[in-house]
């Protein structure tokens, strides 16, 4: 756990901007129901936070007194746990409303990670968890996109009849020359010299001239990058001038009504003559979606917006294309196209500017994608020549890598969706309600609720956490058994253990206790479907040894990354022998590694020749084809002794 | 006249496969409504002219009989003038069909140039002369677009789940591995590997796979040329494996209705609010029709044409792009770009394969345009080092290029559209029934006209033998007066000579004696409006040659191109002084060098790249700046003194 706080600290070193590095504390502030994740000041009252985002004006909640607490316009509902409300909105707002987390945005000070929602209705669930972008290196930034901003004599007399075009090019100089201009850019080209009187923000993509804009536009130049999580779709607006993340937005993969897993999925298209087109069509939608959002809340549209990088496991990468995966349904596996491709945006259906161009990211093979290619770019294994890293993306895949720059191995174990949620009787993918930690303190349970909340649910590093605990007092043996085990450290719990139908089940939380009045239950099926996931990952990290022919004492570095890589607690994650018998201290949360990779690429063109160097040099390994992989498969069934005793 | 006797047979030579480069005698054979026209052998009959070419299921006038002349089916309609009728033809025609020119295409032997009607309906006036090629400069094959015939093992499971791309990159070898495939392709790819079972044609270009397709698409794989004239347009087949013309169709530029030249044409489009785009379509409109056209008779689809390259003067390419061309209108006349362009040919409306390319060729400027670039290009002037190199592209506009590879000028002299046959009172361009040339016989004029039928009016190089001729023999004076001269050499002509209202005007052609029984005049006024003409040419050359410091004994070689270029009589045209006084052997044509070069570009990447440098390295003189352009016109409006006397 002090690991984790560690690997905090250093995110904010990294990821905020020079100005922001003085010495404060950060909390997150959550937006229903834009769900918007902020990274505000620990201290700072609502209204200051979203003032100083610079989203007031979407939110329309400002008041008419200035912030004073006086008009009570300002009307918030906080989702998350309060203080008492201040005296002025003890005067300001009835019991009722105060009863239902009705505040003022301008008096209540965020004082920990906080969820309210903006408006009048009933905020629903909408929000998830966006993971943090965490770790990010150190890197020169030269983003894929250039632009400059020029002046223009105002007629081209002078100039003796020189071409639109010409002039520009003699303007910027030499190293300008051979640049190209798009035909959409000029078509209007004449027209949009004359309206922005010859004085404007030139964009380039690759030589090539995409449009002429207003000065004014060069000023904040934006790219996005999307993550196509097979449950859930983050976006991120990025500005291209320092790094910063202006905005980050997610929403859950409307993909998910035809699969909740890559498998599913393909099964569907297979199904369906225009299955995939429908699968390509509900993404689109959705990023369009999440991008008009983006766009709204920096302030910005669409014709802005010249530059993408999208980055998912293989098949997401396909359905996003419109390239039909049919191959990844079965051995071999074989993908259309592995190669990182740079498409016209509006060539698959984004609606940014009409020139804007999309990259995605390179790929290994049918379940090596683009995101194992983001994590590793971002863990930089590729730059230890000594060290070995082993590092992991826990989703519905578990995708492996080992190695260093001399030689990376890489595989994908079929961890199934126990690890986010699904098929775990209660299981949630982490969102508001979601039990996303587990501590045992005083002989009690203490559950960490995403947004502060009753429990609706567990997910993942929940469940891990406490099936860690269980193990650890007895309740849950070896071979995975629930037992009203009689020993003191379970005295306190044993009550909680429910027989039905002759299997034993552990309730988490009662009716009284849940945010929906239902009982939640771990249940014996529920600790099998966790012993098959960790099995297959366990064995996947132990055949990857084998063919490196190292042992867990050579493993110098691990990290974690994807949605529950980020939020385990390691030390649960060794109890219940997810991972190897490492120390602590030496696992490292990567954050959302995938995004960041991409937001990497999307900042800096070295990586983007890195990530297509990375996606030749790693090796895949099938493991399908692996005899060993099966033979650990069933030893890591079982949980590992406890190690104390 | 000996001197283009010559270059007609290098013609051949040099255009023709090697197939074909026998000791043959070769005649133009012009099949109406479709317009196209065949090089054909001198004595071959009409049915197996057509056979031969490949085109006689579009054209449905094959018999029953299989050629014998026995079931009388295969009727067409010659406009040319013929010989008696067969023994076949008297008895299965009768005599009103025979007097209509109505022949049996089995039995109607082509002994000399001849158009006829390949169908039941009045042909009208539709035919165009296609210029020739003409010269063409040998250089080794290697197009634009490339493909490859490959065979993939049936399927991926040997290669270990390899991606479909992957594949066709390892079977093309390491020199392929940085190929990338457009989007189009990768989208269909898995289904086109399937149904070609895994064997086809992969159509490359610039290191992006177009299309996998059928391997018998691959074994005549064509491109296309467009040459842009501002009257008329071409369209050519080009077999991309042997560089041979397949087919070569024309159509007038629907454009004309908008005005005849470019300045109106700007005018137009300044005018009226759509006025580019209705331009631009009808442009589009036209070049899909003669593609559709060019396609049914070589047997292809627009699938399979991946290539295109297109030529024209600035305005022209400007509207083909749908580029605004405003600023031409008016000094200093900048375009909006310059550069040679490399488009998806979908972009600009042209349906042809989904992927297909479109090239522009480079300019120079607003009137230095794609056409003169590809006139130099023809004729190698910048290969030259020594010898001066003379061009004339002659059409609405002269342009005009001096120099060799050391410094190579050029200019272009707005010559109004009299050489064109506009503003003539009974001026045409080149088409049937159009005087292209008139010699003196006995005393008495002989015309050769398009089409072999009745006079309708007279084209420009029929208005430069002309007016050469009326000079010689002192009808027309030096200052272009037309005279009741009392010579003996004019003695049989002075009746033609008119006196309308005060001024003599001199009869070509009387009402019985023209096709549509109206009288055709070459008038006072007309002489005018060739001398204002002539004058910018000569004043234009003039210009050139003292910026260059050399004289007429200077030039080595005068290349003629364009509509009026390639068909003028040298000799005519120097005592007209539209030509300065060269020795008429220096004098060669390059037939429709605007095409030519285009298909140069299209057949050699080498070619694109000298035509980029080329337009870079031309100097452009622009001669509305210069006092001694105007000197010199007004200099020019006189005819030389005859220099025999």
């Amino acid at each position: 756990m002090e690991k984790r706080q560690d690997t905090k600290r250093m995110k904010h070193t990294v990821s905020l901007p020079p100005s922001e590095k003085r010495k404060m504390r950060y909390v997150k502030l959550n937006v229903l129901p834009d769900d918007i994740l902020l990274t505000v000041r620990q201290g700072e009252t609502i209204l200051e936070a979203l003032q100083n985002a610079g989203i007031e004006a979407g939110m329309e909640i400002e008041g008419d007194c200035g912030g004073l607490g006086k008009c009570g316009k300002c009307k918030v509902r906080v989702l998350s746990a309060l203080d008492s409300p201040s005296p002025e909105e003890e005067g300001l707002l009835d019991e009722e409303e105060l009863n239902q987390g009705i505040r003022l945005a301008c008096r209540t000070k965020i004082e920990k990670d906080l969820v309210f929602y903006a408006g009048e209705t009933e905020p629903g669930l909408e929000y998830h968890q966006v993971l943090e972008t965490g770790y990010r290196p150190l890197f020169q930034l030269d983003p894929l996109l250039s632009q400059q901003l020029i002046t223009l004599s105002l007629s081209s007399e002078e100039e003796g009849g020189l071409a639109d075009l010409e002039r520009i090019k003699l303007m910027l100089g030499p190293e300008y020359k051979d640049i190209r201009a798009s035909l959409h850019c000029l078509r209007k080209l004449p027209q949009t010299l004359a309206k922005t009187h010859f004085r404007g923000s030139a964009v380039f993509h690759d030589n090539c001239l995409l449009d002429w804009q207003d000065w004014e536009k060069g000023q904040q130049r934006c790219g996005l990058v999307f993550d196509l999580g097979t449950s859930t779709l983050v976006g991120k607006l990025i500005n291209l001038q320092d790094g910063s993340e202006v905005v980050v937005l997610s929403c859950v993969n409307s993909q998910m009504k035809h699969g909740s897993n890559v498998i599913s999925r393909l099964q569907y298209i297979n199904e369906h003559v225009h299955g995939l087109e429908r699968l390509h069509n509900l993404l689109i939608k959705d990023l369009n979606r999440i991008t008009e959002r983006l766009l709204e809340l920096g302030g910005l549209e669409a014709d802005d917006i010249f530059i993408a990088v999208a980055v998912g496991n293989t098949t997401m990468q396909h359905f996003l294309l419109g390239v039909p995966p049919y191959g990844i349904a079965e051995a071999p596996f074989p993908p259309v196209v592995i190669d990182g491709l740079v498409v016209k945006a509006a060539d698959v259906g984004l609606r940014l500017h009409p020139e804007a161009v999309l990259y995605t990211m390179p790929i290994r093979s049918g379940y090596i994608g683009g995101d194992l290619i983001s994590d590793i770019l971002v863990s930089e294994a590729a730059e230890q020549q000594e060290e070995i890293v082993l590092g992991l993306d826990l989703g519905t895949n578990g995708e492996i890598f080992l190695g260093n720059g001399k030689r990376l191995l890489t595989c994908s174990a079929a961890a199934g969706p126990a690890l986010e949620g699904a098929k775990i009787s209660r299981g949630m993918i982490a969102r508001a309600g979601a039990i996303e930690g587990v501590s045992l303190q005083d002989g009690q349970l203490h559950y960490r609720i995403i947004g502060n909340i009753q429990p609706i649910g567990i997910c993942g590093s929940g469940l891990v956490d406490l099936t860690a605990i269980l193990l650890d007092i007895g309740i849950i043996d070896y071979e995975g058994l629930i037992h009203r085990i009689r020993k003191r450290d379970a005295t306190p719990l044993v009550h909680r253990i429910i027989s039905r139908g002759g299997v034993n089940d552990f309730l988490i939380a009662s009716a009284e206790e849940s945010y929906d009045n239902r009982p939640i239950y771990l249940t014996q099926k529920d600790i099998r479907q966790l012993q098959l996931a960790k099995a297959a990952i366990a064995a996947g990290i132990n055949t990857l040894m084998d063919e490196m022919g190292i042992g867990v004492q050579d493993i110098n570095r691990v990290y974690l990354a994807g949605a529950l890589g980020n939020y385990v607690n390691p030390i649960s994650a060794i109890r219940i022998g997810l991972l190897p018998k490492v120390r602590p201290e030496i696992i490292w949360s990567l954050g959302n590694a995938a995004s960041t990779g991409a937001s990497m690429v999307l900042l800096s063109k070295e990586h983007w020749r890195k990530a297509a160097t990375l996606a030749q040099f790693i090796e895949h390994i099938e493991l399908s084809y692996r005899v060993d992989f099966n033979q650990y498969f069933i030893e890591h069934m079982d949980f590992p002794e406890d190690s104390k005793k």
